[in-house]
This record gives structure tokens, sequence and C-alpha cells, in this order.
């Protein structure tokens, strides 16, 4: 998508430097700055420390984290049986950095396997590399698929009512994935289609990804939007004033219970109270079906001072932080909270539209072969 | 309530001066600033920019302000007709600083009557003072006797499980009323009266009046509390980590649908999800029964400033803005949400715990001639 009018990806390989590139997203919309990534720890530390965040680029990081423990482990001459060990190490630490998130896990498996099949054959590093960016390009068609399906829905509203307006929460744009997005793709599907829609965006405290990157997103799109403090949804669902919502991901249970930004519960709640449609929009690979229900789902607690305290523009242009807590108050920080199944109208893959019924989600896992 | 072992209240006359004190909220918790009120426009100015806030303490205000207006229409020189006229154009302009508390209107509208009927006999201006005063003290004694009634809620609790987790909303505290508050004053009246509490207290974007002055307030008595985003009520309601739910309301209709700080709603309905009691406290001053269902209650919009931006303690302890949202985006700051009566057990007020149908809260009503 659009940055100051050129087009731009989230996480990208340059096949000169043989480094890693993001964009370090602490410091949107204030200050557009990319990272050089070409360490495993440095991977490791950017994911944690949300250098970059949302479930579909936290799985490409996985994938390029990968290409870079192997790297590192073959420069120190680790081969054979303590290669596999060593690496299988590199991986639990890579999955440690964030629980929630499947395609973490998803992405790292995804080519520990490979590597593991191929390990007499092939070269482990060009492996590791080959199937990172296949990852890569996977997961931006599937964006881009996501936002072809999502459009059906906008599109059916728009010929009803005209201007179609939009809920959504957190950040499920290009900046959670490589390109398009999630929640998000639906809507610039529809917007490049000459769709009349304007954009609900929750600010999604505590880390504010709404207020910071889906309004900058939409911002550099063009696209009409109205950043709203959380609270704010529920009034407008009453005043008639949202005709659908949608959220992305971070990981569904089988039986459909969602794990998305802490928050989208209550979202989801209203949405039900006021019959307005409540779409989750995911690519398969955030799909968990070894998981029975949302209770199995381990919800992230961040440290506290994200909660008493937060970043934003001084009026001197600088970015501060201001605490917002008195001293001596507890503060606790979830990042995620689960959606019971019965709260979601449909999800939004990159195979097309699906029920929450365990059925559909199994049968759309089995075409990814999961 | 205690603040720093001293006891304070929101709002006082001091005979001495003939000037209205109150505790400038706006600084809190970093700051605590005590404003001297002696004039009509900077009453109307601290309640329309908020420098005090709460419905209970707005009545108050308006009582106060009204009495202001009446000392500088006598000096001026204005009497009989044209008096009553300018008085009752000063109370419009008064009304008009916040439009969706109903105490607001009603404090004001007290006064004009009683000076309205006394006219002839007395000296509006004795008048005035003694019925301000007569508010304030009546407001501080419902804040008691909501703790009173409201306790025998928390007692309940404490007796089958140990340890009440109680979630509340914004800052329906003492600082909100003259003292004990509403939604708070059951938790004092608890604490005071040796129960094991813990209070969650949602941060209550935009304003954050519950990181600010909830916090505050339960920090300063000694209170367990932990801040958390308004996200996150959800989740830990799911998760059983919240008995009981309390929050204040700023205007309830006939019916039981309630006005109350935006994001109200959402818990509710979170609440509601969850099996968990919902209740309401206010004295019966907040209930307009003049009003069918919540459909007509006036929706204060405020300025867009609010959710773009925040004020917190910086680093180097100035209070500083931080700018959160790109130049560029719209926000929009609706100030409240309603809350239909079928989400509430019950509301606590001063004359006891009274059921969210139609005929209680008539019944109720009536006991105070409104």
């Amino acid at each position: 998508m659009l940055v100051d009018g050129r087009q731009q990806k989230t996480i990208w390989f340059d096949d000169v430097d043989k480094a890693v590139y993001i964009i370090d997203q602490r410091f949107l919309p204030h200050k557009f700055q990319v990272e050089k990534i070409d360490s495993f720890s440095s991977m490791c530390n950017a994911i944690s420390e949300m250098h970059l965040r949302g479930a579909i680029v936290i799985g490409v990081a996985a994938g390029y984290g990968v290409y870079l423990a192997v790297r590192e482990l073959i420069k120190e001459g680790v081969s054979g049986g303590a290669f596999i060990e060593q690496l299988s190490k590199r991986i639990d630490e890579l999955k440690a950095t964030r629980p929630t998130a499947v395609n973490l896990a998803w992405g790292a498996d995804r080519l520990f396997s490979k590597i593991y099949v191929s390990l007499s054959k092939k070269n482990p590093l060009d492996v590791a590399l080959e199937e990172a960016k296949k990852i890569e390009s996977e997961e931006l068609e599937n964006c881009y698929k996501i936002g072809e399906h999502g459009f059906d829905i906008i599109k059916k509203i728009s010929e009803k009512k005209g201007k179609v307006n939009v809920l959504t929460h957190c950040n499920a744009g290009w900046l959670a994935c490589v390109d398009w997005g999630t929640a998000l793709s639906p809507v610039y599907y529809a917007h490049r289609k000459g769709i009349d829609l304007h954009v609900w965006v929750d600010e999604t405290r505590p880390r504010n990804q709404g207020a910071r990157l889906t309004a900058w997103e939409l911002l550099n799109e063009g696209i009409d939007h109205t950043v709203i403090a959380d609270n704010t949804g529920g009034l407008l669902m009453r005043n008639g004033e949202v005709d659908v919502v949608i959220v992305g991901a971070d990981r569904v249970a089988k039986n459909g219970d969602t794990a998305n930004k802490i928050g989208t519960y209550l979202k989801a709640l209203a949405a039900k109270d006021n019959d307005i449609p409540f779409y989750v929009a995911l690519p398969v690979s955030s799909f968990d079906i070894s998981i029975a229900d949302g209770n199995a789902i381990p919800i992230e607690k961040r440290g506290p001072e994200e909660v008493c305290s937060i970043y934003g523009l001084s009026d001197d242009g600088e970015i501060q932080r201001v605490r917002l807590v008195p001293h001596g108050s507890a503060c606790i920080n979830y990042g995620f909270d689960i959606t019971p199944s019965r709260f979601i109208s449909g999800f939004i893959t990159e195979y097309g539209v699906i029920s929450p019924l365990q059925e559909d989600i199994v049968k759309v896992c089995k075409k990814k072969d999961i």
C-alpha cells in the first residue's frame, strides 16, 4: 500500500546485502523508520518489543528469523545432529517472543520441517531462505484474496444504503501483514473499486495501534476515517452509525472462538446486541485446529508500563512518554481477549467467507493441508 | 475522604470571604490544586472546562453558580421583574455548560424556584446561599446512604467468596460528588467495615477519569486497586475475575435507561454475558422521569482534541500534552452512552436498592417529591 504516494511493504529481504528489512512501527505515525535486521537475536527482539506486530507479519518474520538462525549456526560450524538440536532450541526461543499469535509457531515450524526433511540433500540455508520468501509471497497473495472475498460483503451493504460505515479494532491492515492486511484488505479493495466508505478506527489502548497505525494507513490511502476512543463503538452501533464490524485474529480455535486484540470481545457483544454483522478476516494459517476452544489459547500478559504510560508527539515535535496513572497504583496489561464463536457472523479467508461452524473451519484448513 | 491523610471535600463555601472553593481536577493525580470561584462566569467556565465534573458535584456547583449570579445582579442594582428575567437568562447559560447530567438543571431550577416564591419576603441572596448549602449537605448525606445500602451487596459477595473484585468505569467517587461518591461509596463503606476488596479501575478514555481520579482516590484511601485499559473488562469477566460492576449515572430515564460515561454500555453487555451483577449507584436527583427512555437523553459531544491528544506527566515531572493520532485524521468525542435498563441489576439510591422497573423508579422519585 501507499506511504506518501510510494508503494511499500512491511517486511522484505534484500538479496544484495542478505538482510531482512522491516518498518519499525514503534514510531509511527510520527516517524517513518526502516530497520535492517541481520541477526537472529535482533529478529527475536524486534518481535517481542513489537518493532513489527500483527499475526501475519509475525509469521513471515518467524520464517526469516529461522533463516538467520540457520545462517549463524552454519557460520559457527554446527552441523548434523547438533545442528538440528541447536536450531530446534532457537526456534523455541523465537516462539516464546509472543505467545498468542499462532502464525509465529506456524511459520517457524514450517521452516524447520522443510529444513529437516531435506537436510541430507540440500543446503539448509538455501532451503530456509526459499521457504521464508515463499511464506512472504503466499501471505501477500492470501491477504489480497481476503480483500476480494470481503469486498462482496461491503458491496452488498453499499448497494442497499450507499456509504458504508466499517468499524475496526486495532490494526489488521497492511502493517500487520506484508501488504493489503486482513480486516482492512476488503476496505482497500472496496475503495479501489470506487465504493463510498468510512472507517471508525478504535484507538485500541494500551498500545494505540488503531490511532497510530490504522489511521496512518487509511490517511496514506486517502480513505475517509474517524478515530474514536475504544469506549465509543457501543454508542455508534446503537445510533445506527456502524454497518459492519471487521477485525483480524491472532489465533482461532477449532470451534471458532477467536483470540484478537484485547477489547474485540466487547465490540462483538455490542454488534450482536444491535444486529450488526461481525466478521473476522484471517488467512487459514491463523486457524489452530489443534485447540478445541478459546479457553486453551494462551493470553499474553505484557508489562504494566504500557497501561500506566503512553507515547505521543509533544508540541515540540518530539516523541515523548507521559505517565497517566498516579505513582503507587498498579496496572495490568493483557494483550488479547477471546470472542466466542457465537458472536461471529463469518470468517473472511483467502478461500472465501465461511461460517463460524467447526465443520467449516476444519474443511477450510484441509485446503491448506494443515 | 482522605488526601495525604487529611479530610477533604470537592466543593465548599467559605463564609469569611464569601467564595466557593473547588478542587481543580484537571491536574490530578499529578498536582493537587484548589481554585477560588467568586464570579458567575468563572463557575460556568469551571463546569464546562471540567475543573470539576461528575453529576452530583455539578448539581451542587449549579446551586452556588445561581448564588453568584444573584449576587452580581443585586450589585448591578437589578430588581423586580428584570431581576427574575435576568436570573432566568443566566440559569439558561449555566444549564448549557454540560447538557447530559440532569443534576445541573435540577440544582439550578431548585434555587430559582426557591428564590422566586420568596422574592417579596426574603433577601434572594440569603435564600440562594441557604439553598445551595442545603443541596451540598443533602448530597453528601445521600452519598453516605448510597454507601450504606450498596455495602449490603458487597457484604453478601464477601460472605460467599472472601475477597470481592469490583469493576468500575470512569470516576463516580468523592471527586464526582461532595464526598463519599456514588459508585465508590459502597467500596469506601465496605473498606471501613473491614471487607477485603479490590477494584478494577477502567482508565476511561478519552479523559482518563478512572486512571487519574478513581485511582488517586483509592490510593489515598489505601484500597487495593488495578488500573486497566477500557478494553480489558470483558476478558476479566470471562475469567471470573469480576464479582460485581458498580458505575454512576449522569441521567436515568423513567424506564431505567441510563446515561453514563461513554463505554458503560460495553461493560454492561459483558456483565450480562457473564452473569455478573451490574449496579448503577445514584442519588434520586439523577433520575429524570420527565424523559420516557434513553433515546431522549441528549449526548454531549466534546472537542476532538480530547481524543487526538492526552495529558500526562513527562519524565521531567511536567504536565504535558502529547498527540496520539496522525495529523489529518479526524476524531470524534462523545461523552456518554446509554445503557438499556434490561442490563441493569438494580439502582443503589439513598433510599435503598431498587429494581430497574419503571414503577420502582417512579415510586422512589416520589419520596423526593420530584
